[in-house]
């Protein structure tokens, strides 16, 4: 199958981007001494996480028991689920502890190891391994690294011989400002998560693993001492708002949708697309940057990038697609004709990709692979 | 099954107040004398539109064509696809009128109405019926009433034997303020299509079709003289752009995003639950309202609202739930154990049902029913 030959809109993978990409990040973490448990989050795909396995990676990070599921099913058992623990869901959990599944939880308050330790002999098994989840941002989920809630968490998982070690995401990363600021962030990071560790250590309590991570703190990171592994999803694919970071080049994004020009404004200078928010995502994650990109960056068919042109508004299956400066150089029904075809670069790679059932997998124009992605809870 | 036995996060349906959702439309539409033809992009469920028929619809609108094959599947043979046709869809709509399914397309400029008779004269076959769509409030798509064009493309489809008719979407009328503009942006909507209908018949050019539609000009309509059928798709659930418009209240509104709670800030009075954007989707459109509701108002289990309280952030499957004020009135992890079960009303219905794949349909607190929706392309 040719890349002409796909119906529109549609999810593509540039798939020697990818290698480079999962290639940089594993060899950045392997240099700085640290295992790499990739969040899987991002391609919802088991031959991606399987190449990032291929590179290197030790385990998976997943989003949603059903990931988890997905994943033990197809080889991979060693997994930690980075979102705190509902009681509920703690069936669910021991089943695959039960199969054979290495998975590892993670709780943020007494509260929440009580409803672990409690759910999980109710069931008449052993706890799963926990992490506790550390606040090293003021960002999100996770109790204060000088907090005495931590030690209490950590008493009460160890006497139920669960207590595993300390895991953070630094989501403030995403609002970083150049080069000084990430490298800062990444150090707050780790000097945060690993004081929480000593501080366990300290009172007695272990805490073998050391878990932080984020794509920019990640790839930012001079030093990883105390570290024992970097968990980043968005990575593999990257997007328009790492490249606003300085993460990566626009040129190194690996996905893209490609859309179908269906008509014009020409007075206006518009180009409307059949990719809407729904192939492109609602995300406007650049909104909050220096450069925004609409709801994304236009390329022509093949990728390369068209100078200015940005989707600038969307509905569910319209896309405008206008010049960043508000005048279009010339007649855009001209330049754009009817049956065109272009590439949209997203903001953010997880929602984008997350409007799709499937990836194309290109090498050039030649779609080399179909590979599913799978959703829902 | 029951309300308490669902795994969160998940798509409820309010079955009784859906009833009223399509009732309400219904008669409304037909006291005004027109046919109503639900655009079942909201729903991409084969239930709720067989709900929507036997109300009195007559046809369907959909947004892709693959909406189009699935309710022609299901007994659906009047399909307007409300969407510029574009050429290379041509075979897989030609596909769809040899089967039987009375599809119909729609383009606004004399290329697209050139490539659809093109693309169906090298099939071979005859050319479908076509709407012109009108431009009647500067968003998006559609021929001016009084282009030039409008005749050209009029003629060159009548000469193909193809010409329908006209029809618009007034989106402009999601950004009105008040019933009075609501008002005036529906007659502008109305006698815009009409004139542009009267313009075709004065050239000898049949117009048989006069097609406009929006959920909020075609509740806010007075009159629809002239118009012969009306299209609204996100009143089948209503939202709280919806209820920000006044088109209902947010106690109408038909879907919501059952959640659960799994941690918190106590500090700052977060409440951590598990319905981040995956499940809200990314759409923020009452952030443009004069109340932003965030990522969606909050109530109880049983769909209680609590005032005030709000997503106001939202991770991929973390969602922070605040009191509006910024100030919580008590402790929140009182308040709001882990585990509580909340309901998420949506900003956006088509958006937030876009991420699910199912419908869990509620009588009380039970689960009468769990619809399957569809997605993709």
């Amino acid at each position: 199958v040719k890349l002409a030959d796909l119906d529109t809109p549609a999810a593509l993978l540039d798939e020697a981007r990818m290698q480079r990409a999962i290639a940089r990040m594993q060899s950045h973490v392997s240099a700085l001494g640290a295992r790499l448990r990739p969040h899987v989050k991002t391609s919802k795909c088991i031959q991606v996480a399987q190449r990032q396995r291929e590179a290197g990676a030790a385990g998976i990070t997943v989003s949603t028991l059903k990931e988890a599921e997905a994943f033990f099913g197809a080889g991979f058992d060693d997994i930690l689920y980075a979102v705190g623990m509902a009681p509920q869901r703690m069936p669910q959990a021991l089943a695959l502890r039960r199969r054979g599944c290495a998975l590892t939880l993670v709780v943020d308050s007494a509260a929440a190891a009580m409803a672990v330790i409690g759910g999980a002999r109710a069931a008449g098994g052993a706890v799963p391994p926990v992490l506790i989840e550390i606040d090293v941002d003021r960002h999100r989920a996770g109790v204060a690294p000088e907090s005495a809630e931590l030690l209490d968490i950590g008493r009460l998982l160890h006497e139920a011989g669960a207590l595993a070690g300390v895991m953070t995401h630094c989501g403030a990363s995403y609002e970083c400002r150049g080069e000084a600021e990430l490298v800062a962030m990444a150090e707050q990071e780790r000097a945060l998560t690993v004081r929480a560790a000593e501080r366990l250590r300290a009172a007695g309590l272990p805490c073998p693993t050391v878990s932080v991570g984020s794509t920019p703190t990640a790839l930012f990171a001079r030093r990883l001492d105390g570290v024992t592994e970097v968990r980043a999803g968005v990575y593999v694919f990257y997007d328009l708002v790492m490249a606003g970071l300085g993460v990566c080049r626009a040129d190194d994004i690996v996905l893209a949708v490609l859309a179908t020009v269906i008509g014009h404004q020409r007075d206006k200078g518009w180009v409307l697309v059949d990719a809407g928010w729904m192939a492109l995502s609602r995300d406007r994650g650049t909104a909050a940057q220096p450069l925004d990109q609409g709801y994304g960056l236009v390329c022509d068919e093949r990728g390369a990038l068209l100078e200015g042109w940005i989707v600038n508004q969307a509905n569910q299956e319209h896309g405008i697609v206008e010049h960043r400066s508000g005048r279009a150089p010339l007649d855009v029904a001209e330049r754009f004709p009817i049956g065109t075809r272009l590439r949209v670069l997203p903001n953010h790679a997880c929602a984008t990709a997350a409007q799709h059932e499937r990836y194309a997998v290109l090498d050039g124009d030649t779609v080399r692979a179909v590979w599913p992605r799978f959703s829902g809870w």
